[in-house]
């Protein structure tokens, strides 16, 4: 029996929704599997601005770095959109992922044979895409400074900054081929090396990276042409690597091979401490507390984190399949409901995983 | 009878077949409505760089700035992309667009009906799609100093600068708001604002243009969420303004709806001087001299020039009509070639267009 101890931050919106779903989904697991999983809750985002003042309290910060794992809602939401920056929720993000050095944003995208109906995207194109993007997560325009405004010749400029170190570029496009290494061993470098300096610097790191991997297929890729490749031709990607701005575009977009960004999980690696793992949606203001949210993201980077946090894979296999088996049964929250599916609200959703994954024992 | 001096850059790759099929087309339009069309031919690109020494003569800057107006096919290949970053051929693509003030490039992405086979999304999704990329072209990523490597505590380290003055940001969204007038009085503007300084800059000031155009409706998107939404639901969109990098990867992107990067034109308009007209795909040299690319991007750019640059409506509608008509009776390059389509070569393509507009007269 393994103990665990789980720092769990709902967040805004439907990030306090889906957190719940998690945390039961987990102890059903628990429960089956015989493990001890303890839960401890902390404020971030514009609860906490609403309650600390900041979007990232100290004890927060001190609550992940002692746990084994850290799972996050979503944070945001129209109240605090006209705050000043620092008193921002997505500051809190940003800063979390700095603090605790998450350098390494894992995306997988995977297309659901049930859920064919809910894709934009014909299903011959999409049916069994299968990629992981790796997105570096604490570098670049994110956290370059100066980022700011000026007065030049009595003119207002402003300048955001595009900041690399060797070191951070190595290791995330190292990770990158780790991960092609247990997949198809191939990775698809993505960068901008016709514009920008950083970019030709990435390239050159990855090709020196990939003389460590003589098993792995190295190709490189432009951001415009993969942001067309993505939905041209899926299945010709394996591991997409990039740094965090392209990151973040490509793998919302890479959402509509699912049907909804209800279904992306993440997990975001820490260079020693613990990692955190998080639903690639937002907060969705739009649909938060009507128990509407979509709870498989989530759920699904609780089964990323019993993989790769606690090697626990028999219990993340059971997650996985149990939300196969419901999608398959014809379950649907809203985001993805089409064509007179059984429309089920986040709490059903939920009990639907938990029942399976109980039954399967 | 008009009268109109055009330089037309080839460059390399498919740029010279596809320039050639716009000069060809232009000629068919001279003809039939009585114009008088001057091409003045100059280097740019690859090919400029082997026999000039420079992706950009001055000769062809000059060129360009004494003509009314200017072609260009594309730029690039394998033999040059191992050169320093001066001596390659994008080289010579960004120093014109700075050169000649070519501060607003517009992508129309058009859904065709005959093509719906191409797209890779359902049909029910693109149809009736139609919405303006307006993308600013002379600032951001690409233009910001520093650009370069330095040494910094013994390890290496890189940065791009992201820089916009207050006016570059305010004219591209000004011309926005202009040519939505046109159109169906939606602007949407993209941004990061929850992470760059420069994205609430931006953001800031398209509240401020809106107020100069009360019957336009602004709204803003994340550029992360716009990625999505472009393929969720492109009929949403009438025009859509975002700075240089963000509107690069997007307008590649959105040309997944068309089904080709091969169906879309550009036009980059200036300050004051003549503006240029290229098609955004690039040299492909991959089908380079086989008689095989698509020149109806090129073709349609030209149709931009004589309603944007020469205020002749009648000659643009008779060439975007050609291109319907054809489309319609089932010719297709291979690019968009689809179940058994009559697949043509590309001056095969040229010869039909060319075949509807003499015909019409
Ligand atoms: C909320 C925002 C700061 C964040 C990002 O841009 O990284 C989000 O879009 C994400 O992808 O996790
Ligand atoms: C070739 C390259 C420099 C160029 C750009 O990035 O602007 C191209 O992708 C384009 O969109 O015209």
């Amino acid at each position: 029996m393994g103990k665990y101890r789980i720092a769990v931050l709902p967040g805004d919106g439907i990030g306090k929704e889906v957190a719940k779903g998690a945390v039961e989904v987990l102890k059903a697991i628990g429960t089956r599997f015989d493990h001890h999983f303890e839960f401890v809750y902390g404020l971030i985002g514009g609860e906490a601005i609403d309650r600390e003042g900041t979007p990232l309290p100290d004890e927060t910060l001190q609550m992940c770095n002692e746990s084994d794992a850290v799972l996050l809602g979503a944070v945001g939401g129209p109240k605090w959109d006209h705050n000043p920056p620092h008193l921002r929720p997505e500051r809190g993000l940003l800063k979390i992922r700095k603090e605790m050095n998450l350098f390494a944003n894992l995306r997988p995208v995977k297309f659901y044979d049930s859920l064919a109906d809910s894709s934009p995207l014909k299903a011959e194109v999409v049916k069994d895409a299968d990629l992981l993007i790796v997105r570096e997560l604490t570098g670049g325009l994110y956290f370059g400074k100066p980022s700011e405004r000026r007065i030049e010749s009595g003119e207002e400029v402003v300048v955001d900054t595009l900041y690399y170190k060797r070191e951070e570029m190595k290791r995330i496009i190292k990770t990158a081929f780790e991960l092609a290494q247990k997949r198809n061993r191939k990775v698809t470098s993505v960068d901008k090396a016709n514009v920008l300096e950083s970019s030709r610097m990435w390239r050159e790191i990855a090709e020196e990276v990939a003389k460590e991997f003589p098993d792995v297929e190295l190709e490189h890729m432009l951001v415009d042409n993969a942001a067309m490749q993505l939905i041209r031709n899926p299945k010709q990607f394996d591991v997409l690597v990039t740094e965090n701005m392209f990151g973040d575009i490509l793998s919302d977009e890479a959402s509509v091979l699912t049907g909804s960004l209800g279904m992306l999980p993440s997990a975001s690696l820490s260079i020693s401490g613990p990692s955190l793992y998080e639903p690639i949606h937002g907060s969705a203001p739009d649909i938060a507390g009507q128990n509407k949210a979509n709870p498989l993201a989530m759920i699904l980077s609780s089964a990323m984190m019993l993989r790769l946090s606690f090697g626990l894979h028999q219990e993340a296999d059971a997650i996985e399949k149990a939300v196969q088996q419901v999608l398959a049964a014809g379950y649907r929250t809203a985001d993805v409901a089409k064509n007179g599916k059984h429309v089920v609200s986040t709490t059903q959703m939920v009990e639907e995983i938990k029942a399976r994954i109980l039954d399967d024992s």
